[in-house]
């Protein structure tokens, strides 16, 4: 079977200048038979240069990054730079629209769905064009994530660790160089189907981040990604300048000790947390406590930590089912 | 007909010491034909002296005042106090279950349906028994509420206000008593259905608050609900001592200008905020803009302060319908 | 404003002989502007004689009813009788095409509605016509419910008990001519929102049943259902011959001891019982237990009855939320 | 209970010129704790003349009204009249967003619900501003509506008759000047609770449209409905010239004969309609017939005409329930 | 692994005359643990000859196939024909059952599935059936679709272009002697996930249709299609007699000039068309605009026509997400 | 791509004595980006023997089995046998929580998965981690299945035919020790993708049920799983002591002889039985209707038995669906 994906584009991806246009998606459910899901891309290219591809809107709702991809799209003149960049700023639109981690349309995480099928469901195909048609044009990936609705998280750049020792050097460089207090190396567990675990298994140097919290746009996240953006295209030499952020003793750089980092709420309830996100934490400790709103009699259930460390993200909304995460604790990172 | 409530219980309102049980509430639903929803109740009573009703889960999001009732249920020595308690910490307890602002069973937001239907369903027959068994128990009134899921708002203490002189300085007292660092007046535009305002209206002595934010557990608030609760309790002479809080040049006395002091999403799409909370704020000032994700070319759309002040809440939900509240200001409270 | 019914009928209640029909209810949904809810009502006539309303589909789950009232429209020859039968089998007739006890398009319950709307949703305005036009021109009114989808009861008749003393001697004899091994004297804990109650209230001798259980057709159910129809029509007079059923010594008389008759699930969960429907069981005694399925090694919570007496009805699927019904016992009744 | 609507607006009902704004309901979910519905409004006036209310979006699922009246708000030149227009053109805006007939907040339709209720949900309160605030304000009303989903209409002007003779002959002098091919004497089979019937009981003048169909939006009608709403106006003095329509011989006045005007689906299933609208049919004739798609065996079930005339509207969808109207036959009208 | 399907049926293919059965496809939801979901299917088989497989109810809400495929099961004297008719008329049982373009059971729309999956989700299994038991039973297929809810296009006869110039010739053939005024070349951009792209695939002779419009039953299309499904069975020599249909000069070949033929929702909000189906425009030219019911004081925005060409599809509904289809332009077919 | 499975666990399946932990799912849906689905596991070893592996909930309406292997966890002690028991008493947790059949995150039936895909869906990912990681582990798999929601079953042992004659007379021996009065040979008409089947496949001694009914919990099954899970452990030599159960003439070994033992409804509607569980029918015998209580003029539609037997099952729901398995059917087994 015909293995192209099926999304087209007026896109020149050769063309130098702003482009500022749509994928089309053919998508044919029941309220429209014939038409397509429109994907919003941009590409800003002046002469030769490394490509970077950058990304928001993997999940729906992390705003930072679609809002500042925005205003790049909008503001950045051609000649600021030299290579190109190809920005898909709201790349998961139906989760977008809906403001949904998830889509609407299929019920996917589009960062567990790599590397796609492109006669799949509608992630799935959005997921196979990235992977097959974007990555192979990319020199480097910027995946711009937030905490989103369930979590409340320190703002962080994150590193996707390679088993290439010379890609995990040059990724931990770019990562640092977006210049966020905390970088934070974490693999998702070892999860294959993420897209920044795909883009280094494609070998692109990847730049992720964590900002933002609760579902909320932040005043300081959005600030710390419009810097970081331009600081991670300084470093790999699209813009002219250094990259700045924070002194060097300033920063830290960390990682989640696997499995034990994560807490997880005993029981079904309301979870009430100990400690505020930043806190240091001991192992054993009592994180936190469920509390059943419908039988005051019943004492609450505790919940403790697993490792000692920082607190590095929270768990947003109070109402909690068995097994949601409450808290992550991070160590220091000291290579792999 | 008959306008007795439905609801029976086995709780005894004139014995001394702590009951912990169950209003019952006939319901009878496809999945449950001849069952009841149980909704907690506590009466903690010793000796003679007012009735103080505390209310928590009018709203199903907010978690501080249900958490802190339960401690209250579990832990308070009928000694300590004089009169009586009569607690619903979770009252919307379909709500609560659910971590919605509104009831799951009938839709409805239990705080704009006083005075309720003994007949009515499920949210108005609720509100009936708080209004016609309740209200006419107690002397005073207590309602925990907080941020709840679309809202940031600063910690305060709250004063539905009154045309009675009288019970509007007594109100006043024992909001103040509550010793948040702002307090503030606030009648939800006139709304008569609130159940601080049927309070009022019946006569009761009333402390509101809003905690917490976001839909989420906070610590600090956690800890000014505990204080405050007791404040008031030692103001109205069911325990002893004197409320402490901050000093009075930490505290601010303030109220919602009107319908000027709300701000509106001119747009569907998504909010970027300019200001923290609790920023001073000028009329006509940009107080943030709407973006749409889907169409990065289009500027977004801007919002304007209408009322100098203080910026009192937030959305927090990046995504935005027209009309959803993104900002209320308040101004210094100076008599009615 | 005009408070007369807008549902129309082409049926003739004083034509002799048989008459199917529909009554037409304007209802004007998104997928139907302009249209009717068809409600399928029968009349059989012959001549002078006591007029007896026979509703089936109260509640859409419970089919005993609308099975054998659906027999008697198609077979009944008007010259078996005298007098006059109004058949509704399938009078909440949403609920009865969704197969759910409660009504699809408003979400109510048609037996907690009375005495109804004509302007309001669509159950208001069925219960309305029930009690505004049918009830007027009765006699005599049979009720045909089931265990439905939530409950396996011992098949029975029901008494809705009344303060007139004539009328609540008449009822007794017509519930007793039914001829079932149980009748029950049950007034769903003094609701008057009921069918039952209200044809009370308007003077209706009146006859319940709870038929069948958990949802299903139950042969022995149908059959019980046949003959008491009968019976009761020759009780009135309507048909000729002597009821027939049990032997007088195989007949029991009870009541539930009001709110202490009903056993309500502790906790969420799936509960255990530990007696089959029928059994002789004591106060205090266990009568189950909630399962915590998703976390083996937490200990079940009890339930206990709270009278002694027969285990009339069971709780039929497993799954409980807290304060479902999952027992209800009857003791010996002894007149009021 | 305070009685008033709880809307506000900052629009000057007396000011002259044109105002473009809205009205803010309070509307407190889950998603929205302090925000509200803003429902657009204009005002445009010049001077003392007539009041006349013009009203789209009653359904969501009309679209030719709220087009229309949008391009009035827009284009019209205040100095075009003598008067003032209060133009809501999407006044059941919730409905209108998510292009239904019923609103999506609380399930109404909106032209069941007059009067309305200042306290009750989302649709009631709209209703109830229009009744008690909008209707005394204005000496007209003009409420245009299409098919909708469900329907296929000839495009016609419509008259909602009143008992009051003088009134009654206004209105049909107004409907008329609309300038329609055909003019229907519709009432909705005699239901107070539609806002043309709530207006002619209030005293207004009052022109009703059908137009569109099948959701669609339509060229003929679109040019129709501009050309006939101009005709009220001049008719009614507020802007000058001639009503222009079609010739007299062809112009039709009809009613609906009651409720046989109407053929409903007498089965659930497929229904194939034997004549195309503005045929001429015989009582008794085969209107269509139902098949069942999922047992092609089965014979399809048929419908008959219960009224000789003209076939005035159709059902769209091609699925039916049991008692969707399929057609509507209307007569020659020859005065009431 | 087993590939083989697990849908089995008491058809004999092989048997002479007339059959109707069901396929039977094991389902196992909640509500029935051991059931099936029976698809209708019928063979009308008399000697030798070839094989026409016939589909209706590819998509649930286009009904003159099904109607017209059920009345040839019905009314069709197998004597009338020499060789083999395989029809399944409502082929996506559930899809057709809901009156949706798409499965209710997967959400998969039918016509994007081929080839299907043995073990997959129902509507995958369905496509595997047709596609790996009855294609290689015919010689022929012909796949009766509408405009669905929606779309509203010219009833027209529909080529599934081929590679194979032989194919190509046979399938140009036969789709013209279906007989319509329009027969369009269309291969829904290259997709080969469809029916008729499977079959051609597969080396059948393929015969596609564009019926009916807007979700309707059109008496025309009706009439349409019982020819044209006669005039193929002529043309392919299972009928005796010569297709017929339009004069030469009223017949018109067209195809879809590529993805340029569509024209696609600029953004969401209520699209007005600005021409009628079957009108001649050009690019460039102004096709619709979007209208914002919620903010009249904003302009539409507008569509352009990107072909010259006949206005060859519209969209149904008013209301319009960005990207979806509200225009389909045709041009003259030049041969591929 | 990495195959192995994203489930982990602290488990150590080699360790002597009681574990109760959890296996965790990643799972990232909306409201728990980082959080785990929890899989109630427990292991309970001594020294060495045959490793069994024991599973409940597989639907998540079926409770004896997860209630009684939760009783063996809770109350079993290790030195009561010699070997490993590895139990998932609540394998398909999501189901289990709702008390579905099917999983409400996937909407699949964890029965028709296998082999699983280790990174598919949740329904998908756990029976790839039984299938590749706890089969591997086993002698034999007991498989616990109840009559679920819409079914009410002959209490039973059930077989999983295997073409491997050794096997198939280990499985018989096994499942005979179970010890229910009727032993049946049921292969869901050889679906492959069931936990049975694919433990046989896998080579596995498999022993399965059908106990409980109608979604209930019944006390009769309760204590024939206790016994018979016991019974088992005994016959496989981890335990001591012989199984116990019904004489030998008590006994029934039987099978359902194909697709004929099925009878489904013929149309849709509510239907009644004519026979009790347990019956003997005979082939072409009325087995039941079904009733068209919107229609009560219209006879009801009759279903027959196509095979002659007793009958093993009914329908516990009245109302149906066209397909719907109404009954079924078992003879005498006579071996392979």
């Amino acid at each position: 079977m015909n293995e192209r994906s099926l999304i087209h584009t007026d896109i020149d991806f050769d063309r130098d200048g702003r482009q500022v246009s749509e994928l089309h998606l053919p998508h044919s459910p029941h309220t429209d038979a014939w038409g397509v899901m429109p994907i919003p891309i941009a590409v800003i290219k002046n002469g030769s240069g490394p490509t970077v591809l950058m990304e928001g809107g993997n999940h729906g709702d992390e705003y930072e990054g679609p809002i500042v991809l925005g205003r790049i799209i909008r503001d950045l003149d051609p000649a600021e730079i030299r290579g190109r960049l190809i920005i898909i700023p709201a790349i998961n639109i139906p989760a977008v629209l809906a403001g949904q981690r998830t889509s609407p349309v299929d019920g996917l995480n589009f960062n567990r769905c790599f590397p796609g099928d492109p006669h799949g469901s509608m992630t799935q195909q959005i997921v196979h064009y990235v992977h097959s048609v974007l990555f192979p044009l990319a020199d480097a990936f910027v995946d711009l994530h937030s905490g989103g609705s369930s979590l409340d998280i320190l703002p962080s750049a994150v590193v996707e660790p390679s088993d290439n020792p010379d890609l995990m050097a040059k990724t931990l460089d770019a990562v640092q160089a977006f210049g966020a207090t905390y970088t934070v190396v974490l693999n998702n567990l070892g999860d294959p189907r993420t897209s920044t675990a795909s883009a280094v298994e494609n070998g692109l140097i990847t730049v992720g981040t964590e900002l933002g919290r609760g579902g909320a746009v932040s005043l300081d996240s959005i600030e710390l990604a419009e810097r970081g953006v331009r600081n991670v295209l300084k470093h790999l030499g699209l813009m002219e300048g250094e990259p700045n952020g924070p002194r060097d003793d300033e920063r830290n750089l960390v990682c989640v000790p696997g499995s034990d980092g994560y807490v997880y709420a005993p029981a079904a309830g309301v979870y009430e947390p100990l400690h505020e996100k930043g806190a240091l934490v001991e192992k054993g400790e009592l994180a936190g406590m469920v509390h059943f709103l419908d039988d005051p009699g019943r004492p609450p259930v505790e919940a403790h930590y697993r490792s000692s460390g920082r607190l590095y993200a929270r768990r947003q909304p109070g109402r909690v089912a068995r097994g949601n995460c409450v808290g992550v604790v991070v160590v220091a990172y000291r290579g792999s």
